[in-house]
């Protein structure tokens, strides 16, 4: 049975995902980027970037497994860049530079029709927009059998988790707080009755939980 | 310095401290008790219900000392009863029982007067009814150099948090979903300036986080 996860989505302490004022400069928003610090931290997110060193432990064991198994991803519009509205042209192709991190097919959950882009790596971003089923469903294809994992941002996992889509919700809860923002719990009033929390790891800073659909009978 | 402080406050994994529906049967709201699991498990809380066993380690630790040095309480309406709008009678007299679990002056802070209320053990709920920094300097002057501790519930530690009154906050995230209730952070957005996470410890099934407030210059 293929599945659809969530890894490493971090959240402040006080429930955020990200703080207000996404932009160019500021994907998590301003003073947002505090949250991931403990992943830029590991060794996996060193590599990642082309950089020696990191930590190792219990973080990095979760950055490094972060992409076992996945055949394909889905993201949300505003993860794949701060536009908003339709696409004025195509000069927007990620936050992540001509090779990006996915190096497979990435479904891109918007309201805005746009040509697929072909990256280096072999990451193809496909647009989608007729809703969130299509793109698991395309993504499941493409994943040819392996698992699939989304991204974010908080808006597209709430979303997943409210219709019970999300087979495993990996979160970390940092020591940070942002005050305001988004958060990922909001209006998923369904979570105590599907999910259920099946580990808790913590790192010293940080705790890493797993959440799981519950099994039906 | 005589500090305020708020210990041993549970919230669910998706941020809840309470779930909707609190009645005389439910105190945390219908399935919210859930989120004290962990407390309930401790020696000390055994000991405290006159009752042998328990565990130790950890949560136990921080259950031991979630009086120490108390010297006054302040407590939420809500948090004191089930009761709203005025007070009918003088029949309800808290959760607790004839001797509650306080033992010092305890200020429950309501719209609503009421006549002073001395039970056994040494604790009198005192009712205030001209505002939180009324409440927290009756407090401090009854606590005769001790700190105070504010005890909940979620409604009123947001208050104390939003005037920046409060001096540590002891959180204790669970891995308990409750999909809905009441939050402790919301519209708390001076938390990212005013407080810095100072300590985390996991437990295993539970992360004990203490928040201080920021050193001024």
């Amino acid at each position: 049975m293929q599945k659809l996860v969530v890894r490493c989505f971090a959240l402040s302490l006080d429930g955020f995902s990200s703080a207000p004022g996404q932009s160019l400069e500021n994907p998590f928003g301003k003073g947002g980027l505090v949250i991931m610090d403990w992943a830029r931290q590991t060794r996996s997110f060193h590599k990642m970037i082309g950089q020696e060193g990191g930590s190792t432990g219990i973080d990095d064991d979760f950055m490094a497994k972060a992409m076992d198994n996945i055949g394909a991803n889905i993201l949300g519009r505003n993860m794949f860049g701060p536009v908003r509205g339709p696409w004025a042209d195509d000069d927007w192709k990620g936050w992540w530079g001509p090779n990006p991190p996915y190096h497979t097919q990435v479904f891109v959950v918007t309201h805005h029709a746009r040509s697929a882009l072909a990256m280096e790596g072999g990451t193809t971003f496909h647009f989608v927009n007729d809703g969130i089923e299509s793109a698991l469903q395309q993504a499941f294809v493409a994943a040819q059998g392996k698992d699939v994992r989304l991204g974010g941002g908080a808006t597209l996992v709430r979303q997943y988790l409210q219709a019970g889509l999300i087979d495993e919700l990996h979160i970390v809860i940092t020591d940070k707080l942002l005050g305001s923002g988004e958060r990922l719990f909001e209006g998923t009033d369904n979570l105590a009755r599907d999910y259920e929390c099946v580990e808790t790891v913590a790192s010293g800073t940080v705790t890493h939980v797993r959440l799981a659909k519950k099994k039906r009978d």
